[in-house]
């Protein structure tokens, strides 16, 4: 069983490319949550969603979250109505929302919601939040604390950010199924996605962190950073408020307790001797994914290394 | 100022030609909040739409309610994900729906919410829900109670109804303004709606009813039925059960205690006889709204019997 560790865009990106390349049945999702956030009342869990979208195959090929062929007109219409709409939450997407909204409330939990909604979109792999609990990424500015939609979303990441933490996460617990996927699998990826809010949030969970120390799977990083910007999004800027290094040198670092390979852009070679003091297996290679065939081509390299 | 009691369609036929005759400023609309629904956990209020969009001008033309050239991306999206679609929301409809649960959740009132819907889609007249607290017409059949919106929209009202109750209504009180309103009314215009689930379960919030009988305002009724038959709807079927004739001179009837005025179709002279016995001036006329023009035209038939 290979067990993926991800947030949206990025990690997604690699996803689609290793469900291409295995059987999508052996493949189990751990997926971040502490972005999920309440729009218009209702409960939206972005990483969840575009992992989703990604399996199903009706991600928006451009955007990389959301609906492909979307429409706006109950967002238009809100906004009509006075409603803030920074947040773009598509018509087909709202449906996602509306459901889990009715039947969180209902007393199902994220893990059951979420497990429904991949059977009725025909995905075969496990998708699993990484807690039923409400974990929440705070971004701490000198304007003071926003939730980390406010900060990527609505203030596009351009504001300056001086710490990140994770509220809720040292009462949370692991949603069921993780730990037992973290002990039983033979390999587990951890993604290109942000390694503060998106992989930091999913290791702030407790247990989680030394299930993967103690796994005997083997598990391979891949860096989101290159040179010293991500490759999408924010996540240099989260990794220097964070304490880390914004390279990929910083991201195998974080990661150093569990990781034993790692897999970094051929642009960051210059890194290699400092990588290999970390007892960590270093492979350079090309990380970007700009089509179906770089993802497939990366999944296949990975796929290599672990079976080594 | 002008005071009209209604439910959705056919109340709503007759409001737009008020409105268009009148100054709309002068006007306040009483709505049945009996047919509120929770649809995929979010608040509906059918009656209070048909009049917020037929005020705003949005209203569907052919289908009487919703909102004109409206898409279903979302329902469509919602029933690949297994949830009932039988209650059809559109995409703009959606956004009332969506607004209007989070508002009521963050605890604003049904009165509340309807007035910021109603500035927001730019509407003059005054729109009162019945009541703020939950009151729900629940429809009796042989196999077992059902809500209106099951009996009138998912069974198509082919179902036997044995009995009509308005739970909730004896704990109810109106909702802000209403009891003022019917004090400082000229007139009353009680609507061509269903005398029955729309305004018989107006009359059943307490204070209503006695206010009606009380104030000086001259109040006209309009029949929503023709022959034994409802111009749109479930009137008649829901009429007997009730315990009425299915006919004009039963809606002039249940009445009775409150009318001055009594506006009745031209096909039912017969009855003029009979509805002269009930110390109600009544006047037979072409009560069909086809188009606008039918309805402003019965909007001056009315506002010039209530001036007589």
């Amino acid at each position: 069983m290979i067990l993926c560790l991800t947030g949206g865009t990025g990690g997604a990106k690699l996803i689609e490319g290793v469900a291409a390349e295995t059987d999508p049945a052996e493949l189990t999702i751990i997926c971040n949550t502490a972005d999920d956030c309440i729009v218009h009342g209702l409960y939206v869990s972005p990483d969840i969603d575009t992992i989703l979208y990604t399996l199903a195959g009706i991600i928006d090929p451009v955007k990389g979250w959301g609906i492909e062929n979307e429409t706006f007109t109950a967002l238009e219409q809100l906004e009509r109505l006075g409603a803030e709409t920074w947040f773009r939450l598509g018509d087909k997407d709202l449906a996602t929302h509306i459901l889990r909204t009715r039947l969180l409330k209902e007393g199902l939990t994220l893990s059951a919601v979420t497990d429904l909604l991949r059977k009725k979109l025909g995905i075969a792999a496990a998708i699993l939040p990484m807690s039923d609990d409400r974990v929440e990424s705070r971004i701490a500015t000198p304007e003071g604390e926003i939730s980390f939609q406010e900060y990527f979303v609505k203030q596009r990441w351009q504001k300056e950010v001086t710490s990140v933490r994770f509220a809720g996460a040292t009462q949370s617990r692991p949603a069921p199924g993780v730990l037992d996927a973290l002990a039983q699998a033979v390999s587990v990826i951890v993604c290109p996605s942000n390694p503060v809010t998106s992989i930091g949030s999913i290791l702030a969970v407790p247990g989680i962190r030394s299930a993967l120390a103690r796994t005997k799977a083997t598990i391979v990083g891949v860096s989101p950073i290159i040179g010293n910007a991500a490759i999408s999004g924010p996540a240099h800027n989260l990794m220097i408020a964070a304490g880390f290094e914004p390279s990929a040198l910083g991201v195998a670092k974080a990661y150093a307790d569990f990781l034993d390979l790692f897999v970094f852009a051929a642009e960051d070679r210059s890194l290699q001797a400092e990588l290999d003091q970390l007892d960590i297996k270093a492979v350079a290679t090309d990380i970007r994914m700009r089509d179906r065939t770089d993802k497939k081509r990366l999944a296949r390299e990975l796929l290599a290394l672990i079976n080594e």
